[in-house]
């Protein structure tokens, strides 16, 4: 049996990349450059940071995109790419990952593109994804009562955007309580907040106030779940501790981000409700000639129709496009192989990349 | 180097199937079918519970025996699947396993096969495997003292049973004391559990009793560790956090079931603990053509004579079938690896299949 | 593309075994060989410690070295074993190994070489790491104030050692406060540990007090992370439990030892801080033919300039001899596969051999 099918199916699929950031859009030095590709350092890298899966990644897959050989020194990688400017950079990159649609989380990165700023540098359609803390700290400096702010802004904001994400992960993680609290305990958190200054919101009520506005709301709701920068205590995103909320979380879509290392514990979840939905962004990349293998544990529990693409690119535009390049690559290796052992059938190896390409992307988001 | 002969052995060999439940026996609809390929979710599912890799895997292995083709499609297999009674299936399926023994957790399924049920179904032997949280709540509405009960009715069942179960995974988990209470503490427990009903043993000093209970009794103590519905909490299921039970357990043999996403760990108390055992029952069902990777990691920690096969099979007895068609293909693939790269002897390879299969189990169970 | 300069490097590079013990220079019978192949079980071996990958892994690597087949019963190697005495072992594994440097934790074992011997045995440069809770029960013997005593004793001794250790996991673990401590507070635990004995250091103030005292000291500390006997409650040894150690660690090098199961959770932390480090060693011995997937997940989120190699070996010279074996051909397996996809240059890969072998190490240890 030959899979020259799926392996042209492979190559040529449209995604849709369903959690990613913008690109740069200003020049940088290369310490920002090697920091960009370590995600969970917050110190200025020591050695460099291209001495790592990502790094190599880079070298072997996007080197050709600027007209290098692959694997390319990375000074060479570094001289060539300071050739172009970022939206250049962005121009040749964005195009080739082959994304249809970007949907942009806005919550950070004052200098990348945003969602109209991606659709014009890659020809492709862009949404945007809103972050609850950001909806909360614009909430707290609003007028009035906390949690109609909250409402009014969310609302407003949801009006044009495809989906909600939260970075709880970031703020305490998932221990304890996720039940949503009662109007006097939201409106007393935030008139302490708000007396603190009301920026970076770390208040367990309300941050569990806008858990629950999202899910009223009803558009897919985003979770950074596992692998992160050091802030976070990695151990408190395991998904599993998110089971109480999900038992109440009824119908709306929620999406897990990420997930590295409980991808396995992520997939439990997908099957476990049908609300649950997960992806494999951020980690495919720094696992770079590893991520086949994560690839295939995220083929593990979850219903095919809950697995999802994305890159979660960030910053250099070369993330954006390596997220595809790596996923079409190992999703590949990893379908041939099931295939040759004729435990799946080619059409429907075929059949479950569409569904992770797009078609699940697109039935949530109604892109 | 050929492996015809371990292909051969592995092909042949007969199995102990030492942890499952009955098949149906009555007539049900689709959704039960499809229900019946989801462990984790307790809703009715949305999509179909065969997009999956247990799906997958059903259309693989399990169509052929109905004299289908591989990878049917969905509607074909279940159209087909309708020709047949619950009964005539089991009669297909259950012989197909090559299973000489099954171990019979009686605990759940009014409508499923009992131990001389599926005995007359699958033309091979049968035992009990008697259910603690059961026993307990029969002794909860026996008359007089609950202790003195709960042991008379284990005395009992057991004489005829070769092990016993207990679900402590979904009644609380295995956080916290697990030693063994008191006869005041045991009384007042029992006192007031009767009081609210007796049913749905949930209350941690009777739970801890009956696991001392199941130790002093001596036969192999089953316990459910990892993958389950989603009733359970799965992060207290983590069989770690059984150390100090075992490290108080004596000589009675303790076996870990299905222990998906905690296998490693598992395999680790195997080896640090004399009595403990695992197997990998359920999950491999669950994981289709990603089973493999799973059965490997099996092979790790563990000791090579505290391994053991189950099916976990329950409802369709597609999945008793399934369990040991997927068992076989995987060993398989793992150990002409092991032998291919020179790592093991064939000879080596065989002996362990043979562990696996049936010796390991009949020395525990004496069966 | 070919290999073959890959796998000739990887046979012939020479290793900096960084964390190791002696071996044994004693005779002893046959149960104490088969508990050394037990790393779990603090109890005798029902059945055989040679039952296992690391069995099987003796049998396969190390019966050549002593002129006996591959795959030579167990029986017989033991016999051949008991035609040498123990330094004769040593004299035919350790050279073996091709280890240019042991860096020899002396906290335990009576009976087993200390560096001078080790260096004698081998052929080799050996240095001393200096184990903390045995520099801390030491402080405890000497007169006056422990600060003091522990402080003096640590920097004579880590005078002429290369680094220290500390068994944390064993004592207690990693969760909870690990900062350092005032001096009364550390007066006070010091004066009741002295009054009840001073031995077996587990008082959580003495042990924080010990680790901050390597953090002062700058050599790289060495933490038993994840597996070790059931002593340790070994899900008290994920590493993300020390993330807050780890954020007001400075600029000391802390290498994260053996770290199955949580070698990801370790890669993690390698990429999130620049002085952290990990090693598989003791992991890679244990998992036999299984090893090579170990090693590829050592490579996933860790930057190639912070993984190290050690072997771990504690008693037979076999785990010396079979800690590089199984590296050796484990990472050849790994490698070989990137560079035969194109995602490595056989340059690279090349290069990343030369750093985990010897390059990092000597980095750090400045050997």
């Amino acid at each position: 049996m030959t899979s020259g099918a799926l392996a042209e199916h492979i190559g040529e699929v449209t995604l849709i990349d369903q959690h990613v950031h913008g690109c740069w859009v200003a020049a940088g030095d290369r310490q920002r450059f090697e920091n960009a590709l370590n995600e969970a350092n917050t110190e200025p890298i020591v050695g460099s940071g291209l001495d790592s899966q990502l790094g190599f990644a880079v070298r072997a897959h996007c080197a050709p995109v600027l007209g290098l050989p692959k694997h390319v020194e990375p000074q060479l990688y570094w001289e060539r790419r300071c050739q172009f400017s970022e939206a250049e950079l962005a121009r040749m990159f964005l195009p080739a990952a082959g994304v249809s649609d970007w949907l942009v989380d806005t919550g950070i990165g004052a200098d990348t593109a945003g969602p109209a700023d991606m659709a014009d540098l890659s020809g492709s359609r862009a949404y945007e994804v809103v972050r609850l803390e950001e909806v909360a700290e614009q909430a707290a400096q609003a007028p009035g009562d906390y949690a109609t702010a909250f409402e009014d802004i969310l609302r407003r904001r949801a009006a044009t955007a495809v989906g909600t994400k939260s970075i709880l992960a970031y703020r305490g993680g998932f221990d304890g309580d996720l039940s949503e609290p009662s109007p006097s305990q939201v409106a007393d958190a935030a008139s302490r907040w708000r007396d603190s200054g009301g920026t970076r919101l770390q208040n367990r009520v309300l941050l569990r106030f806008g858990l629950h506005q999202a899910l009223q709301l009803g558009k897919p709701l985003q979770l950074h779940v596992g692998l992160g920068d050091r802030d976070c205590d990695l151990h408190k995103t395991n998904p599993l501790l998110l089971l109480d909320f999900l038992r109440h979380s009824a119908d709306t879509p929620i999406v897990l981000l990420h997930c590295y290392p409980y991808e396995r514990e992520a997939g439990y979840l997908a099957q476990a409700f049908n609300n649950v939905y997960l992806d494999g962004g951020l980690s495919v990349n720094h696992l770079g000639a590893r991520s086949p293998s994560f690839i295939a544990r995220l083929l593990e529990l979850a219903p095919f129709h809950k697995i999802l693409y994305s890159s979660d690119g960030f910053g250099p535009a070369e993330l954006h496009f390596l997220g595809a390049a790596l996923w079409r690559k190992g999703i590949h290796r990893i379908l041939r192989e099931f295939v040759a052992n004729d435990d799946w059938s080619e059409g429907d190896a075929i059949r479950v990349v569409g569904l992770i390409a797009h078609d699940n992307a697109a039935g949530i988001y109604r892109v």
